[in-house]
């Protein structure tokens, strides 16, 4: 996650904690259809879920998370949790890690909003919508910090239900080619959009909010920007290509992602993407052919799911 | 367009016709809120249009079309309609110009297609839905051909509905960055998605189906390949920032293209994606320094919309 706050407060101290919830492991979870929700791991999470039997498609889902090297042992500061409800729930939060600087865990506000977005995603008012859902988990998150965060959630019928606040993503993945690509949000280069504990950060009013008609056997991706940043999205057709299953895919992205996050040589998305917006080595350095380059040292969280039809899941 | 057809038939030939229609010139058009159906012009097409005052939002909308350089006596392939049903629609089709090669206008499917569409825009069976429309005014093109085709149906509430078919596209720009843009699908680099005369084309099904939320104030941008062939997304926001209105904006973007596509010494997002998918200058010239590069000459469509209250229309 990107370094800056789109805030200022005073300093705020607290402690690390790291938690990992999974389906009726945790009180709060035995209500819904909650499948996993997970925030830190080591080793990586990775797991594989399929949606239920109702009419319809519902989504085959492998995750997999890779905190950043410096942070392996708090865990790292995304978030994510996936669920059954409907024909399937994916929803990813990156902790703004400027937080730190002034004595916050970053990992803090992200845990909270997808557990609090677990709690409500069948919640009535939520009426099976992603903005409505991170009106509410935002809205019941009393961390300080602030988070990225993409939600999506499949009809039976197909449609996907996207909402994204930020710089994590979502890509739909059919017959090899990407149909369809989320847009970061960021207020200049490396600070996102971010719903925030401060009245300054955004809201679910801030939120792009589309929707993708599925097919049975699209892939969908989801992820925070620690795999976008490094991975490019011919890689990651690439790589679907060759994986057999949403957990082995959601693992070799992740993996790819995190090799190339610490690939000081590798012309990665984000050093791209910095040089286009300005950034670079000084003049002199450039006359000798050198450049802005290299992957981005972040957390990686991959979330994959496949459209099935219930009846073959 | 692309050269490439998906395709392979016997020898057609055809005389080549330019058209113009607009609002109340042509009977066919008398029945609906047509407000421009175009193909060629030279001069370019240039106009501004809002829709009509129903509650809720609508399109303010400008356009402008320049041929290739080569097929302005023609008036190159590309074609569009805008009208003011609904919230307002915008359609744009780009003949694939290898037909060429087997003696047909390849600008007759793609002016039919879209005379086609406006017909069909009010019809109930479509039912004010861009798949729909693609698959009624598909069925009733007549000529021999095939054209990309990208059409933009927006909802007095704010969504707007788009469904694509190859690698004509769509951006939605909201307070100075892009929020969503469609993805090209094609066969292989160059060869697009399209729809056809021929059994071997593509049709609705294949279209990529998404809405998005729109705000007021949001601009979309909506344009054949020449255009986002020529111009980077970045400058798509910056173009759309300098302009006072929507006609200015959709000309200042066109011109940009249409200079850019002259340009061979323009390092253009379609020589940077030909040179990723492995195009490139042979070896001997690379290790000299050199590399594929220039703009694509092509017909430059582009349309830009901005969302309006239709109180303040």
């Amino acid at each position: 996650m990107a370094i800056p706050l789109f805030t200022t407060i005073s300093s705020y101290s607290t402690t690390t904690t790291t938690h990992r919830h999974r389906y009726l492991h945790h009180p709060i979870f035995s209500y819904n259809k909650l499948l996993c929700c997970a925030s830190s791991s080591s080793p990586p999470v990775s797991s594989n879920f399929v949606g239920s039997s109702e009419a319809g498609v519902c989504l085959s889902i492998g995750t997999h998370l890779i905190p950043h090297p410096d942070k392996v042992e708090k865990g790292g500061e995304d978030a994510f949790f996936v669920s059954s409800h409907g024909g399937g729930v994916i929803a990813v939060a990156d902790g703004v890690s400027g937080w730190a600087e002034k004595d916050v865990n970053p990992a803090l506000f992200s845990r909270e909003l997808m557990t609090n977005a677990s709690i409500f995603v069948q919640d009535q008012e939520v009426d099976y919508n992603p903005r409505n859902l991170i009106r509410k988990a935002h809205a019941a998150t009393t961390s300080i910090g602030s988070a990225t965060a993409v939600v999506a959630m499949l009809e039976r019928n197909g449609t996907l239900k996207i909402a994204n606040v930020g710089d994590c993503g979502l890509r739909v993945v059919r017959k090899g080619q990407i149909v369809y690509s989320t847009s970061p949000q960021e207020h200049y280069f490396d600070c996102p959009y971010q719903l925030s504990s401060e009245a300054i950060g955004q809201t679910f009013l801030d939120a792009t909010v589309t929707t993708v008609e599925l097919m049975e056997e699209d892939t969908i991706v989801v992820g925070s920007d620690g795999l976008f940043d490094n991975v490019f999205d011919r890689e990651i057709v690439s790589v679907l290509s060759s994986c057999n299953n949403v957990s082995d895919a959601a693992k070799a992205l992740a993996n790819l992602a995190h090799n190339h996050s610490k690939d000081s040589s590798f012309d990665s998305p984000y050093s791209q993407e910095a040089r286009t917006q300005g950034f670079d080595v000084p003049w002199w350095k450039k006359i000798m052919g050198m450049k802005l380059i290299g992957g981005k040292l972040d957390d990686v969280t991959v979330i994959v799911g496949q459209v099935k039809s219930s009846l073959s899941s």
